[in-house]
């Protein structure tokens, strides 16, 4: 019989918080979890599912436009950003309702309170004052979005935790920032009808993608009208006498737009949590440090998902989860698997990935073989949109292996998820070659690739 | 040093011909290849490649109405057929003249005439009468619509020939068949607001698909306004007064509409060839009977793709054609690989699929885990259409390897292409729970399932 509260005490309401309470709760080992916000943490608040949403929005001119090429006449349309915040306000809170009710079906206790560590068993409620106690406590705080406190004027600016309830749509705005966040919003705000400046202090956006990837998309954005300023950063934003920003920026430029959107990476959210009350150690970032098993330097305090500045995705973190309660609470040991994780940015056009880019298989492996297509999509036939499909497998010649699978263009998220079940498998190209082709799509393309479009010896292109 | 005129000959311009005479003819062989209408054949000119066109051009009125979910008004839409048909000639004479541009740069020679057997070698061009020698003989002729002539009326019938190109959008349609052909344009030309009917004498639509695959893609089809009359079928079609047609069925239904289409299988394009003058065997269907290297029984003489009735599909014809040419001219027996060929029916919401339906896998093997999702897409919580998409996988307790994939919904084309690898390579259900999710997508609902929805013992669902 133990002589806590509880057995599990999870802090966070998010994707790898409500996952693993929830299994604890559905084993019937006493749980709680307390969320000082709202339940569905980044991902279903202010992340995957909003900006899918809105990724839809900002496609339907498209749409329009690709009409005309196949008879349709369409009339003039309008664009309501209220009725679509309100929209996506109603479908988060719907699931919010969701993850609430799988807590509850579970019996697991939910507190709406912050909740900090005050004992190595032991976390105070804020909301009340109470302290209860748990064998064992979870950490699952999520990450926010970098405020970038040195820049001047960084308060005028907004961060995707903003974006999506801005109580109208900004004329024009300038987002800061090369990763997928940066480049997504981006995407999402010009297909609304926004002017939009993209400002990266690397060469080309989305570092670390393969070349192509990074190459391909940074084209199209280009292309539909998006300004890309690359090798340069924000070094001033200032209040306008109109109540607009003025943006200076290294190289010299000064812009004056409606909104500023910090997408300069995320943090942990390990501040004011009691972690030093317990010794909980952090790195530089402020991440909590775990092992294999998502465990703390301290027994009985664990940690999963983005506060632990693995992979910060939310596939990652319910996996964590689902790692965590199998090694606790099933005498499992299981340590989560962070190989081969296929994503996909949801830009437009998509980017599905996975494994590794030629750049960084080069880097590993002495002969590559590079397959490579580049083409106009079927429906862009007719719609006279001028677009390319790229995709790329990377295979290590040595033993066939596809080692990295790389799509630009419809659907690629979709795309990468099913390639990474064959990635996984650890499948080779002549498996890809023996596959009968489904016609017409884009994804045959991937098995009707037969000669390689160059090889990569030795880090080299030949 | 060959005393015949050509290498090769190849009758017929689609897909399978035209890989083989362009292989052929790239590797110096001495090649013709004789068309008597258009290059590019049933794919290209009146299959999959109009057919895909017509459904992007289907779907517009989906997005119009979607758009209103996520903010957008639009303004009202007409649809001009003409512009459609106008657009779609204009791209297939495109691919056609890509079709002829890969044979002459090849130097293979292009007859635009039929060419009919008249001895084991020996060929007449029909065009002008001149007979010309071949070492090898290669039938490509592919198939058409069986025309029905049992059916009183059957003259007053359209099939997929002529549906493309009709003078104008019928107000009503009555389809019948029920396999992907029908169910494809039943879709096509209810998007275009025209009132279809389809009449199938099965209980269900496209016989031999996944029973939920069957079910959940005919309770969609009606749920959007299509009728569907399973078990009858149509004994007349008269023309009636004002010149539109009158179907009477078996069940005694009366309908008066604009179109009746026949969809009701296809058959070997094998009159008229001089098969029997040269002794080459076909089955009752009068399909090209050959062996497993595309031989017929008369040496010389080869036939392949839709003309064989073995698999009628683009990519099979073209696969064909590869192992023709790596056994004839590349002294390396190969033989047609048709197992496990995935495929995709674009009816809207698609369906894809791969392997062995679960009533199939059923027969075969005695323990099987089914795995069953079925969920409304991210899309439709704001677009409030009513739609659902099911992901099924079968899989064989015995080994745990995935026999079968099936999806009804958006992008299954895609997804089957990419299972289609996983599944010939024989991966396991262990390595789809082994691949981390891509969120938000539909598809990592595949890799997601852990435990089977339900088991099929010995036939016996439990």
């Amino acid at each position: 019989m133990t002589a806590f509260d509880y057995d599990l005490f999870v802090i966070g309401g998010g994707s790898g918080g409500v996952r693993s309470a929830r299994l604890a709760a559905s084993m019937g080992k006493k749980v709680a979890i307390a969320e000082e916000f709202r339940f569905g943490g980044t991902c279903v608040i202010r992340g995957c599912v909003p900006k899918k949403l809105y990724v839809y929005a900002s496609q339907f001119p498209e749409h329009f436009e690709d009409a005309a090429g196949f008879g349709w006449t369409v009339g003039e349309s309008t664009f309501d950003w209220k009725a679509l915040v309100a929209a996506k306000e109603k479908e988060i809170t719907r699931l919010e309702g969701l993850y609430r009710k799988g807590l509850d079906n579970a019996a697991a206790t939910i507190l709406a309170t912050r909740a900090v560590l005050v004992g190595p068993n032991t976390v105070r409620l804020t909301a009340t004052g109470e302290e209860v106690t748990a064998e064992r406590i979870l950490i699952a705080v999520g990450g926010h979005p970098t405020p970038h406190p040195d820049l001047p004027g960084h308060a005028l600016c907004i961060t995707s935790n903003e974006a999506f309830d801005l109580p109208e749509v900004p004329k024009s705005i300038v987002i800061t920032g090369g990763g997928y966040i940066a480049v997504e919003f981006a995407n999402i705000f010009h297909g609304l009808g926004v002017e939009t400046t993209l400002i990266y202090r690397g060469k080309q956006i989305l570092s670390r993608f393969d070349q192509d990837m990074r190459q391909g998309l940074q084209s199209a954005m280009i292309a539909k009208g998006i300004r890309v300023l690359c090798e340069d950063l924000i070094i001033d934003v200032a209040e306008a006498a109109d109540g607009r920003r003025t943006v200076t920026t290294k190289a010299g430029e000064t812009l004056h737009v409606d909104q500023v959107m910090l997408a300069l990476g995320r943090a942990p959210n390990t501040g004011s949590l009691g972690l030093e009350t317990v010794g909980v150690k952090t790195d530089e970032r402020g991440a909590i440090i775990v092992d294999d098993y998502s465990r703390t330097n301290v027994p009985g305090i664990f940690a999963l998902g983005d506060v632990t500045d693995r992979v910060q995705l939310t596939p990652v973190a319910i996996h964590e989860a689902m790692c965590f309660i199998e090694t606790e609470f099933r005498g499992n040991p299981v340590s989560p698997d962070h190989d081969l994780i296929a994503t996909a940015v949801f830009s437009q056009p998509e980017i599905g990935t996975v494994g590794l880019s030629e750049e960084e298989a080069a880097k590993r492996f002495d002969d590559l073989e590079i397959y490579r297509a580049e083409f106009r999509p079927m429906k862009a036939t007719l719609s006279g949109r001028q677009e390319k499909t790229i995709m790329k497998l990377v295979v290590n010649a040595a033993d066939r292996k596809v080692i990295g699978a790389h799509i630009l263009g419809h659907e690629a998220g979709e795309m990468a998820q099913l390639l990474g079940i064959s990635l996984k498998a650890g499948v080779t190209k002549d498996d890809f070659d023996r596959t009968m082709a489904v016609h017409p799509t884009a994804s045959e393309e991937l098995v009707t690739m037969y000669q390689p479009s160059y090889r990569v010896r030795n880090g080299q292109r030949i």
